[in-house]
């Protein structure tokens, strides 16, 4: 039996195509000592990971054209060389793009067996715990301020939106079309949203934000982080997450004006954050999420497509901002 | 007698020139109760202060044309309805750059008779508790990390280097000539110094900096925090203090390349700040700081010159770089 795999087939110049992937056979990875083979059942694709193309600059590692694409993806453990895993285990670990992978037991994360596996790559998984440690930790938001928060309708987004009316915040999603934006509204209870779209998006977002912005979830930079630099109220937290505005380009644009004299003058915290480093208390804020999912106060929007080989197109598309919720591609 | 006073003119439109201003004699003014008298002994000039002819972008309010100019300054009061205010006695206010001013008691600071009353426009003043807690407590910088300052000459830079040397750090200035530069290696203890106007600035900043940087007090904006940003250590630190690089201008050029991108990649906080916010902690930082100033750890360097109408020349060539340590105008 053969292992498929999506392999990076070229490096990306200017925007992602397609054709920068190819999909290829090779020989059924072989496992050592310490080690489990998983058979994977779906993979995420997120935004994060076009930074992984662009080289020493993100925090993804260097490409390097004919590697298996990463991701993170959830399994079925199908042999095991580790006495923590038995077969049969759902799991859930850096599986890339491929419908089989050897790794080594310590990388990989045994999903509860009262979890919904696909929940791993999604509001019990790095997406939601982006939202969870980035709204709290980082962002510091307390029930009764206003959150406002870009690429609202994407796999991080989507959670900041419900976790912070969970807590009592008014929120205001940033998304890119009208059909996103009620989906927010009436399926996730976002207070508000708007469209940077629009021709008059930021008059929409100063009428959206009429008590100002206290913290704000980043994960586009550029012309969205602008506008919000103007809503920011005194004291206020802007949490950097990610920058999808500028992921998907070998020429980042210039940072927003008003950096940073409208820092000084509001006394505003910019602080960017990986999820990692909030590692030891993934357990508490899964079970904390995981008891929303329970009573429903918090949904989780996926956005599915099947087959390895329809991978790259569901990649360039989420860029271009297609997506709504986590896109998800089960094999 | 009359008074004689500094007044704004006219608004700069792009770079101040001295004839935004113009000397004038104005009728001695009358205090009522609860009020102090106050004769200017000496006044600050600070690149702060050009934000307040910038309009309401600005923490120092509203600019308009006929106003005394504002500013910080020491002197003795001359006549007093408030109990607590003795004639004679030591003071700092916001005088203004004027020769008599009437202020509320309220907001006038009586200066402590074994402190040098000029040192409240330096070390003791608002300059030195910009350094203080900007340094301290937004940087919260550790002995053995790196800082870097710019505008590390200037009237807050030259105490942040000094105040990071006393907590163990490695120093590390940026400033414009090799004359400053000397200044501060030899007379005030910092590491090293860079200047930005090097053709190979970036590079000298990379030898100086072998370590990265932990902490980064932005007096400056525009290019040199552009440069600070590609030198930071994971989980650094951006004090961000003010913007002299576009203050003196109409037109604030971009934000630096990098934002959000390397905030998120590195972890990094840029925390804006003004040090009104640490009022109740002004006491205490005092009694640390006059404690280095005896025992000679600290110095203050000021940069006079003398009368109220030699006060917007020395406005206009502190914006362009002009000056080294503190300017102080005496009257």
């Amino acid at each position: 039996m053969q292992n498929q795999q999506i392999l990076i087939d070229s490096l990306p110049t200017g925007k992602l195509v397609a054709d920068n992937y190819r999909l290829a056979e090779s020989a059924m990875p072989e496992i050592g000592p310490g080690q489990v083979l998983i058979k994977t059942i779906a993979f995420a694709i997120t935004a994060g990971t076009r930074a992984g193309l662009q080289g020493s600059a993100s925090y993804a590692g260097a490409p390097e054209a004919g590697r298996v694409m990463n991701g993170t993806g959830v399994g079925e453990v199908v042999a095991s060389n580790a006495p923590e895993f038995s077969v049969g285990d759902h799991v859930t670990a850096a599986t890339g793009w491929q419908a089989y992978s050897a790794q080594d037991a310590k990388l990989v994360t045994k999903i509860d067996p009262s979890h919904d596996p696909i929940h791993y790559l999604g509001p019990l998984g790095i997406n939601g715990l982006t939202a969870y440690f980035g709204l709290n930790e980082v962002g510091q938001a307390k029930a009764g301020e206003t959150v406002m928060v870009s690429a609202a309708a994407g796999s991080v987004g989507h959670m900041v939106g419900q976790m912070a009316r969970i807590a009592g915040c008014h929120t205001v999603g940033v998304c890119g079309s009208e059909e996103k934006g009620r989906v927010l509204t009436e399926q996730l209870g976002f207070g508000s949203v708007v469209n940077y779209k629009d021709a008059n998006y930021r008059q929409s977002l100063k009428e959206a934000t009429p008590n100002g912005v206290d913290v704000y979830f980043d994960n586009t930079g550029g012309m969205i982080l602008g506008s919000a630099l103007f809503r920011m109220n005194v004291a206020g937290r802007i949490s950097c997450c990610g920058v999808v505005s500028q992921y998907d380009t070998n020429t980042p644009e210039p940072g927003p004006r008003g950096i940073p004299g409208l820092l000084v003058n509001n006394r505003i915290t910019m602080r960017g954050f990986l999820v990692f480093d909030f590692a030891e208390q993934y357990s508490m804020a899964r079970e904390q999420i995981h008891t929303w999912l329970q009573s429903g106060e918090m949904i989780s929007l996926t956005d599915e497509v099947n087959g390895l080989a329809a991978a790259p197109d569901a990649f360039v598309d989420l860029l271009s901002g297609g997506n709504v919720g986590t896109r998800i591609v089960r094999l």
